[in-house]
């Protein structure tokens, strides 16, 4: 198969028929394809079309149990703990933001903090659930251990990331980030590239920096070390920073929730993810309007602000995934050679025809 | 002087003293004490008796203004919105968290802005007034511009700092950190022991990545320039996430409190910082001691886990403050030559003798 440029309807269709064969709902076929294509969209492309076979390989492994439901066992009027039944972590999550955002509509604030799911793709579809309808929102997830504490040689945190949005009329903020100094996909492309890494993103299997793509991926395939956390390696750039924010992340999802941390999340046959949301009404504060226009202000003072030699704009966390949001809507996206391949296998395994989608 | 060690007690009968005739109430005078003299016994030395004689300038200058008192401009039964009315920093923080534990023992969760008051010490003081309560803690202020968003040059942006504390039998978790790569006090350590920082700490006034800390010194001083996001220059290491992460704190202090943001904290004569606290009873997502014992599990695994090379510890955050804490309790505190011969010019100033306290 050659690479391949499609629309997002076209993706998005196929993606349905593929997740339904796959034995989801109508509706949670909907729900995931929608987080998955979302992120293709917003030029997230490690989260986007690519990991449909990852998806696949967790439901035929029984990690995701595609008839579950996530539902509630315990709430008050400001809160939820959400047994995630093990379902897909993008059905499990818009189900448990939509709890977040309906108490923070009645009480102003809601929080969820979620155990037994699965991989829940880009934190930030999440949080931007909450500020569509015109509130703060915030998303973490853990995810399978590949990070170390700052001095530690053993990955003992996922790359943990963080979401928060705020909306303005202007945009607004939408920050999506790793705890960790950089992503795992960042590794690969490095490695396809066979470019070395900068020193101070991850460990050897035997606990030394290292700048070799290949030994930090194998290290962390194997278990045997990983990523350093955002600040890299020690104190000397904050390492402890990140690992203590990745540890936020741990606590507001996996111990809040009595769910598995990133060290345990695959375990005995089964896996088992955990996640924080939290929505939050601005009107608690005062007047909403006012609290946008504040926020447009100031977006606009950093955006007017002195530039860094040779560089001629400062980026508002959000503006470049809008920016790749409205091109890709334009003009398609782009699957390449390898995940069309794995699309094609698929749909071949599920009598899928694929030309009628992307023809 | 020279330098000299003194108790706990010692020192905080004298700041109590200084404070009072300095103008605040005796309840203030002791608040401010208490807040600064945590942080030379948790060892944050940065924080503790060496910043007297700024609060004396914040006092002498009219930034603070040591008869007035914080008040509730809005509140619902989970959130509130406080004018500072610039009094002291510690004094409207103390009041600012203590609503939002009132809120969280009542409702589950209490979260509060804060505008118009002043430098309030260190952030982990009152995110631990609320795990002391078996509450989780945040607090988060912004600061003094002296922090360049990613790709930009002109210091938009505070320390910003984030400090959050959750509570367990075996001391918790407690983190307390600059969302910059380093603190200006780092900075001022190394120009004291003339030593070049680190590339990628800071820019001097042109914008350039800069290792002479008296440059990067001088252009946040000036106003020119300043450091980096933690993450560092650029995006390679995540210099934009740590731009993220100062910005959420921009946001859930100055923005939503309609405060001013750290690019305008001083302005006219007068100054004005904002807060943000957040109070979370664990019992809103089931029981507190299962949640405990879930942290208490996991440190341990982490602080059990494999060592980096030539590592022998790994440390859990507060741990270091703690020992510090322990350490000094038992030992005393050393305040420095400068920093007793600015004590001494305070304490003559005012006819206090400064013999009756440090004997």
């Amino acid at each position: 198969m050659n690479e391949i440029t499609v629309t997002a309807e076209q993706l998005k269709r196929l993606c349905h028929e593929i997740f339904y064969h796959l034995g989801l709902s109508e509706q949670d076929s909907t729900t995931v394809t929608d987080v998955m294509v979302m992120a293709d969209l917003m030029g997230i492309d490690s989260h986007g079309i690519r990991r449909l076979s990852m998806i696949d390989q967790h439901i035929q492994r029984r990690y995701i149990d595609v008839k579950a439901h996530p539902n509630i066992l315990f709430e008050t009027p400001v809160s939820a703990l959400v047994d995630g039944s093990r379902s897909a972590g993008q059905v499990v999550s818009v189900f448990a933001m939509q709890q977040a955002i309906d108490k923070a509509t009645k009480t102003g604030v809601g929080l969820v903090t979620v155990r037994n799911s699965n991989h829940y793709g880009i934190a930030g579809y999440y949080s931007r659930m909450a500020s569509d309808q015109g509130l703060i929102g915030v998303s973490m997830t853990n995810s399978l251990a590949a990070v170390v504490p700052t001095l530690g040689s053993e990955p003992m945190l996922g790359t943990n990331p963080i979401a928060f949005s705020i909306p303005s009329e202007n945009g607004g903020f939408h920050l999506d980030m790793a705890t960790s100094v950089v992503s795992v996909g960042k590794i690969e492309l490095h490695q396809q590239a066979q470019q070395p890494i900068p020193w101070g993103w991850g460990l050897n299997k035997d606990g030394e920096n290292e700048t070799d793509p290949l030994k930090v991926l194998k290290a962390i395939f194997d278990g045997q070390s990983g990523l350093h956390p955002l600040g890299g390696y020690g104190e000397v750039h904050g390492g402890h920073k990140g690992y203590g924010l990745s540890m936020v992340v741990e606590i507001l999802s996996a111990i809040c929730s009595s769910g598995r941390t990133s060290n345990h999340i695959e375990e005995q046959g089964v896996s088992g993810v955990s996640h924080f949301f939290m929505a939050i009404d601005p009107k608690i504060f005062g007047d909403p309007k006012v609290i946008q226009d504040n926020l447009d202000r100031y977006l606009n003072e950093i955006r007017n602000s002195s530039k860094a030699k040779l560089h001629d704009r400062i980026y508002i966390h959000g503006e470049k995934e809008m920016e790749a949001y409205s091109c890709r809507t334009a003009e398609g996206i782009l699957i390449s050679e390898k995940t069309m391949k794995e699309i094609n296998e698929l749909c071949q395994r599920m009598n899928i025809n694929i030309e009628t989608y992307f023809d």
